[in-house]
């Protein structure tokens, strides 16, 4: 495997367009009665004609038996090495809110919960409680004023909120309070570092306040904090490839992430034919073309095998819509798998074509788990599609003389 | 790859159940005029019918054409990176004895060797003495006094065996002794590093007066040491995985193992039914259970093919016993290759079955190599199997947000 650095060094400016249609949580598992998984189940002609005449395969997003995060899990897609790139919770889930998050501002995920009058924690999410709730608790805590930082709280959805504290010199490096348990106290602000002894204090005075405030406030008398973190630094997707590059995604997460890697973000709207008019709009003006597809996901994580297999089948009948382009090269993938027996991510390596003039075709007959399994790509690294995006749209030189 | 503690800050309790049913040296050769493999002659309807039911693939024990040894092949099935955790030959060959090595022991490997009048070798295997020999022999070297440690000598088989220097502040940063070839004389007792003159100066008076309570007992005259180790100190499995480990293995190199990764052990008996007898007793009371076939590799050591192929139909055989226990996840393989046509374990990847609620099925027609090469699972490494069960044991939280 070469380093984002090395695969920068051979990256060279061309005229390819690469278009990279991810549906998210893509990768399934058979139904019981017909032993077929939700993309097998689907009737998907287009996909099953640019898989025949490209080549497929699996991949492994961060490796064999690994779940990953959307924000994992999409890094590879991009190249970008899972275990190298960390995006934490509290800056996720930022980004999944539009929060404009600052290079100085540090993020925490926090539950609303519940403690009895001896301060343990007795449901960890308060019953989940309404968003208007939620929103109507953080406008409250908005209005704690500590000295030297800023403090923003914006709700997220039911019991999950976000925290952002502003200032000069803070660190990240602090423990969670969350003990991801009942029956205990929330645990005390615990700096990982020296340079996190002050941060600590600044989050600990917080939740002081945090407590009193909500005294009253039962069943969410109490709040939890979890994955503070800094937005990392990465390097720009069209720095590394040397191409101008645009996303078309709908859900704030995957919208953060893109201008985190310094791509030009467009709205995905509503359907997949809104992102494909998008990018139809947007064709002169860039080299690369990240399309995110949600409902795929959304539909597996609810256990909706039967959406899943819809928002799948409307994907591949908006397909000669976005190959009418003529992109040089093209992917459709996923993120990871969602499969609707599971209701949730999962491990499993997801399926995966590219197509291209300079591709060696696989011949399948059908998109799917089964045949990517024996694809003529092989079972791959999520990490490894960048490269070979690259290397079809011939913007890639020599490794070695 | 993950390492071991990227892995252990995944693992979550769960009350699923996984058995890894290891089959020695499982993987092998064609016969020349069948065109098939040992697994492949064997008639298996119980394991073809889990493989095609399951995942089906290859593992590479090591790395492509690396043969490994027993220690490196069992440390990857356990997902140790062979590469990184090294069971030194002292150690080994104690643990293959059941000798109860201490943490500060130094463990080597002898040989009983012949020298002529000059000190030159002239046999490194003294003949392959018997090993009563060996014995007597050894008994007569367990007598050497020496200020400072305890000796410990041990017969092996033949003209192996185990000498333990026990004491305070001993390294085994010792050169071997033995040269590896005839013609020449046993090397000096070379310290490799500072830390280790004391010890070398020890060993070099052992061998001293060894060379002399020898000197009559032509052929076996002198000896020859090499491998000096000391217990490594290893993640206990447990710990790693969350889960209770029990082993399940009748030759005392592989109970050794587990040991020494803090399984609780149990003997196999004789044949596969006592080991699954056992399993099913202690059923309730582990999670992981780790089962190991030897008489596999024993039949591809003694280069008889008809024999390998027999174990293996005895383990097919039983195995409904073992699956009456309903494990949520049972992974079926071997260690490494045992070739009968090369007598010896080989580099060749080892067939590999996974089967669990959670699987896409391969729908393979034999469990074998043949039709591993091209199974659903890929060629993946030792390493990545463990993860694998227990994501199929849905026993690993989610990789990043």
């Amino acid at each position: 495997m070469l380093s984002i650095e090395q695969i920068q060094k051979l990256a060279a400016p061309a005229k390819s367009k690469i278009v990279l249609l991810v549906m998210d949580g893509l990768g399934g598992l058979p139904d019981v009665t017909t032993g077929k998984t939700e993309l097998e189940s689907a009737r998907t002609p287009n996909l099953d004609r640019l898989a025949a005449g490209g080549m497929c395969g699996l991949h492994e997003p961060v490796a064999p038996g690994i779940t990953p995060g959307s924000g994992p899990g999409h890094l590879g897609l991009f190249g970008y090495d899972p275990l190298r790139y960390l995006i934490g919770r509290g800056v996720l889930e930022g980004m999944g809110i539009d929060f404009p998050l600052g290079p100085d501002d540090i993020a925490a995920r926090g539950n609303f919960c519940t403690v009895d009058s001896a301060g343990i924690i007795t449901d960890r999410r308060a019953g989940r409680i309404a968003t208007e709730k939620s929103a109507e608790l953080c406008r409250l805590l908005a209005q704690i004023k500590l000295d030297e930082v800023q403090i923003f709280v914006s709700p997220v959805k039911e019991h999950r909120f976000l925290v952002v504290f502003r200032g000069k010199g803070l660190s990240p490096e602090i423990d969670d309070t969350d003990p991801e348990r009942v029956g205990v106290s929330p645990k005390s602000v615990r700096p990982l570092t020296a340079a996190a002894v002050r941060t600590a204090g600044i989050v600990t005075s917080f939740l002081e306040q945090t407590r009193m405030i909500l005294a009253q406030h039962r069943p969410a008398n109490m709040v939890l904090l979890r994955g503070f973190s800094r937005v990392p630094q990465l390097p720009r997707l069209a720095e590394v490839y040397k191409l101008r590059a645009a996303a078309i995604a709908t859900y704030p997460m995957y919208k953060g992430l893109a201008r985190l890697l310094g791509m030009t973000v467009f709205d995905g709207g509503s359907t997949i034919h809104d992102s494909i008019r998008t990018a139809r709009e947007q064709w002169a003006e860039f080299d690369f073309f990240f399309i995110h597809v949600k409902n795929t996901d959304a539909a597996g994580e609810d256990g909706n095998f039967s959406h899943k297999v819809a928002a799948i089948e409307e994907v591949d009948a908006a397909l000669p819509d976005l190959l009418a382009l003529k992109p040089d090269v093209i992917a459709v993938t996923g993120d990871h798998s969602t499969p609707a027996v599971l209701k949730a991510h999962s491990w499993h390596p997801v399926p995966l074509a590219i197509s291209s003039m300079w591709c060696r075709p696989s011949g399948v007959s059908k998109f799917g788990e089964t045949n990517c399994a024996a694809g003529n790509l092989g079972i791959i690294r999520g990490l490894d599609i960048m490269p070979l995006l690259m290397a079809h749209g011939l913007r890639l030189t020599k490794y070695g003389a």
